[in-house]
């Protein structure tokens, strides 16, 4: 991590320079703005995700709003994939949560015991994360953690942003003729028990609804969930406990004969576990409150769902009972289809406020939170005058669509969960179809199949040979490689961070060491130079000159055989008040380790290529080191001219 | 990390629970208690690594006073040793180092070039931290930064230390007739300026002094510096500056003809820099301070040096001047060398306080917290009246002695570089002088050298055969394992926490699987059921079965072929108020990695073998696994009978 480039700060170098304007009692949630840029409704992980990137841009606005009296303490949801620890650490903070977390590593999979069938055994185990499919653990942890983490980063950040606790968003209206904070947002203020106790109102730009499955920002823009109910009630349950049950310390899907099925997530702290647990099926129109199902009925479920093994809880953590519903709405943000051409968003939903499904396949934290880490970028963008509103479309296309997806398949899933084992199953000739499926899911599971389509923001498949590791739309697929000037092994991917920059990664051809003559060159020479440039066009004048474009080279030699003060100046660039040289531009091939990125990742050696990658790691282009006009095309698309 | 398991407690997992008699004045630093256990003289890092140790212990009372009225905030040492990296990771916040600092990964060599006697040029370049030396890097990042990492140990553990600030010992005054707080430590109270504004005195039963060189813990027990100074100025710089100078993020050594020598240190964040500067001889007897230097000397010198480079300083973050002398104390205790036998230390010093050396070569930090990290374990181990008083003597022992090696590595080091480079050095026929010793004292310098010799603590050699990568009397050298219940790949000795326990690392023997009939089974049912089990015998009986002696087995096969739930009871053991199971013992080989920790640290694959290891990671013992009585025999030497 970078700091002291403005002069040297003392202390946490996590806590970045406060802002000059800030209102410090706004700012710590204690009063009321008039107005904002972006109003957050929701502190869970869609609206938390959110205010810790709208934070770190000290020219945006943001308050965040939340009707519980403080933060979250236990409970929800537990499972961050892959994908969400890889935006984790472009926060900060993934190694934190590697080191508290449980890491799911192997699944194992029960099914009844052909020889007495209402006894469980194991019929297999499964890897989790895929070899090579993330630099990243699949981990289980706290909601309410990450929300602590979160919270961390935004009491950080040049804002030194704190939700508004005790105030719950009632309604919101557009003036769709105005530009100048068109939506007015009504709120409640609630005391400790919820009740209300007084209305004021708050004029903003945006309004993110992350308020829930009830969502009434979603309402007040009139959007609706559709979808279907599954009609089965299931129990969750955080427990401390005693068994005689062996994996306890393994994610564990288990299928009984006549009992139901349970699944098994060991939890951080090397005690705690959460289970799934099948319970009554539901009539049509039933609600599963209608059952009066308790932390009992869960814990005996469990105990005749894992005969011949027993659980004797010592302590109930958390408990819930819930119905399966699978809802979507259309549209995620107040523009209806029909209006694309004529009207940009002003009001966004994210997270269980346009989409829910069964939190068993661990994708609600994880979607939710990639929802918000779509849109903050795409705010910062438009706020700060670089790219037009238009670029909000977007939003709604590329997430509804990804929901859409992952609908789909948790249906899919939920239908072969509750299918009754067959018989080629049950006596161990063929692998449950349970565990086939699971492993088929594993991508999507893990966060890793999201692909976003051609648009303005993902560019078409043209130069996709030039890196087959690298799929375009699909985040960007970090690799280790050795920064030059200080011979440090690391991923490439983690010098992103989560700051609204685009990353352009130009990879060298064979031969290229940075020299006159050389691709790498060039193209330096072209960004720095050339009036078309994106560099020069889009780069805020006051700013450095990686403010908004972020480009690294990888070189294919190893480090003793580049030289570092022989690169273009546009990879050595002076920043800051002082004109400090940043040295950690230029990378090379960790020579030590047996394939390299080149290898790993399917880049052309012969020519290299570069990539352009997202402020939220998405692949948006890849294309040949000579392709200048495309790549000054491909960023007119996104940005105005300054 | 392991938490929850006397309970679910939401929030920061590193927060313990508080110790239920604590007063929390006392413990803020705000109110001076009457007597305490331990007091601690001096918040350097030799202070504040004792003081997070024992701070882990709520029967031990501990206090810590500080001359300065807060925290330090700049300057003095930055290099932290792969072996301190490994101690931080024992803290808990080697992750955290590892995130924020610089890794110094190549040292350059920079001589006079031959071509142009009065320019330097980069004769070479040298790899830091040899492959598999440790699992760790060799970082740098500011004391002040290190301090504040301790504190928040402090401050989180269940003692909730703080230091007293603003109180300086002026004398202390053992009464070696009793046995109950014999110490009484005269304190000053002094104001922002440093003024004595009163005097107050408090009752230890042990003091140790880490207040520096000029100790006044040290001269209350008679302790005298001895050694020689080597009539050189020296000068240390920490700046942001610009420079056409390539290797600014190299840690470089450069010898010019005739200017003098330098050392670069890049620092954390990327872009500050320290420069030690070799400034005038001095006088016999001369103090440095005569020569009235400042930092515009210092940069002039630099300049000079490394002609045709120039350093353009944007800001000077802190600076000083000094002289280098080797000086050391006979003992680090109060009892003199006579009178061993017949009293048992109550007064120690630790860190400055009892050696001094040239900062250069990055040991002062690293040793002042190995002879605490030392010290600490020891001090709990008598306190709670686990041992007996005489393993106190151990300290000074052990760590005068690696004091007394580090001093003559300094000198030696001292010598080369202050020699004038020969012809074939500038002709670059050999390798400069100043690179072979650099190279040479690598394991010295990286803190992996001390060696404890045989004593009660440290047993004989005569099974080091059974493991020739794991050396008695040096630390525990980690290597990668899989955690069998979860299948995580983690280090072993990452298992180790600073919390006072040993850790008994039992290898399995070629196709044990820790059945009935194998040596690891026998070994669990021996210190189980045994009446001379030193588990049976020493753990308290209050506590878990793992309070004082943390066993792991490593097992040869791969995770898939072992049976977790058929290990023996002790390494399944139930821990805590509610009896949960503790899954985090058996370990097995990591079959992804080319070389398993067998192979890696030399472990006899036959036989398997039984390694003691020291609550401060070095080895006490290696034996075979059926040597009950041997290791029944080493614990009698460092326990007393409950």
């Amino acid at each position: 991590m970078q700091y002291h480039v403005n002069g040297f700060r003392p202390g946490d170098p996590d806590i970045k320079p406060a802002a000059s304007d800030l209102d410090p009692e706004v700012a710590r949630g204690h009063k009321l703005p008039r107005q904002v840029d972006v109003l957050i409704a929701g502190c869970g992980p869609a609206g938390l995700c959110l205010a810790a990137q709208l934070a770190g841009f000290p020219d945006v606005s943001t308050m965040i709003v939340e009707p519980k009296p403080g933060p979250l303490e236990k409970g929800q949801a537990d499972g961050v994939n892959v994908r969400s620890m890889e935006m984790f650490q472009t926060f900060g903070f993934a190694e934190r949560v590697k080191r508290e977390a449980y890491w799911v590593n192997q699944t194992a999979f029960w099914t009844p015991d052909a020889a007495k069938s209402d006894h469980i055994r194991r019929a297999g185990i499964a890897q989790d994360v895929a070899d090579d499919q993330s630099e990243m653990p699949h981990t289980i942890i706290s909601q309410a953690r990450i929300h602590q983490l979160f919270l961390d980063v935004m009491r950080k950040s040049p804002t030194r942003l704190e939700p508004h606790y005790r105030h719950r968003v009632v309604d919101v209206e557009i003036d769709t003729d105005s530009d100048d904070h068109p939506v007015t947002v009504m709120l409640e203020r609630l005391d400790a028990d919820g009740r209300a106790v007084g209305a004021s109102s708050v004029r903003a730009n945006y309004v993110v609804g992350c308020d829930g499955a009830r969502s009434r920002v979603r309402e007040a823009i009139g959007g609706r969930l559709h979808g279907d109910a599954a009609h089965q009630a299931w129990g969750v349950i955080d427990i401390l406990a005693t068994s005689d049950f062996p994996d306890l310390r393994r994610k564990c899907l288990i299928q009984s004969a006549r009992e139901g099925n349970i699944l098994i997530i060991p939890r951080e702290g090397g005690y705690l576990f959460r289970m799934y647990v099948e319970l009554d099926k539901l009539n049509p129109d039933e609600r599963v409150s209608h059952r009066k199902l308790t932390s009992e009925h869960i814990i005996a479920a469990a105990n005749r769902i894992m005969r011949p093994y027993t659980i004797v809880v010592k302590e109930v953590v958390w408990w819930s009972v819930y119905e399966i519903g699978h809802r979507l709405t259309d549209k995620f943000d107040d523009v209806p289809e029909a209006e694309i051409t004529t009207r940009t968003p002003r009001v966004f939903t994210a997270g269980d406020a346009c989409h829910t499904h069964s939190p068993k396949a661990g994708q609600g934290m994880n979607v939710s939170m990639g929802d918000t880490f779509n849109l903050g970028w795409k705010l910062a963008h438009v706020l700060s005058g670089r790219s037009d509103p238009g670029l909000l479309h977007s939003y709604s296309a590329e997430r509804q669509e990804e929901a859409r997806r992952l609908i789909e398949t948790d249906h899919q899933w939920a239908r072969v969960m509750s299918a009754p084992p067959g018989e080629s199953e049950l006596d161990g000739s063929d692998m449950p179809r349970f565990q086939t499926q699971f492993v088929a899911n594993l991508e999507f599971t893990g966060g890793l199949a999201v692909h976003y389509l051609p648009s303005r923001l993902i560019a078409g498949a043209q130069h996709q040979q030039l890196a087959t590791g690298q799929i375009i739309g699909k985040r960007f697929h970090s690799a280790p490689v050795l920064r030059l000037a200080d011979a440090k092994s690391m991923h490439l991917g983690h010098v992103a961070e989560a700051d609204g920059r685009w990353r352009l990664y130009a990879f060298a051809g064979e031969g290229d060491r940075g020299q006159p003559g050389g691709a790498i060159h060039a193209l330096c020479a072209s960004l720095q130079d050339d009036p078309s440039s994106p560099l020069k066009r889009f780069t805020p004048p006051a700013g450095d000159i990686d403010a908004l474009f972020d480009l690294r080279a990888v070189f294919q030699q190893e480090f003793r055989s580049l030289e570092y003060e022989k690169m273009p100046v546009l990879l050595r660039p002076a920043k800051g008040r002082y004109g400090l040289r940043d040295f950690e531009k230029v990378f090379c091939v960790d020579h030590k380790l047996g394939a390299d990125i080149f290898d790993m990742r399917g880049i052309c050696r012969d020519t290299g290529c570069l990539i352009v990658v997202r402020p939220d790691q998405y692949v948006a282009d890849i294309l040949p080191l000579t392709a200048f006009s495309r790549l000054a095309a491909f960023f007119s698309g996104v940005f105005k001219p300054q």
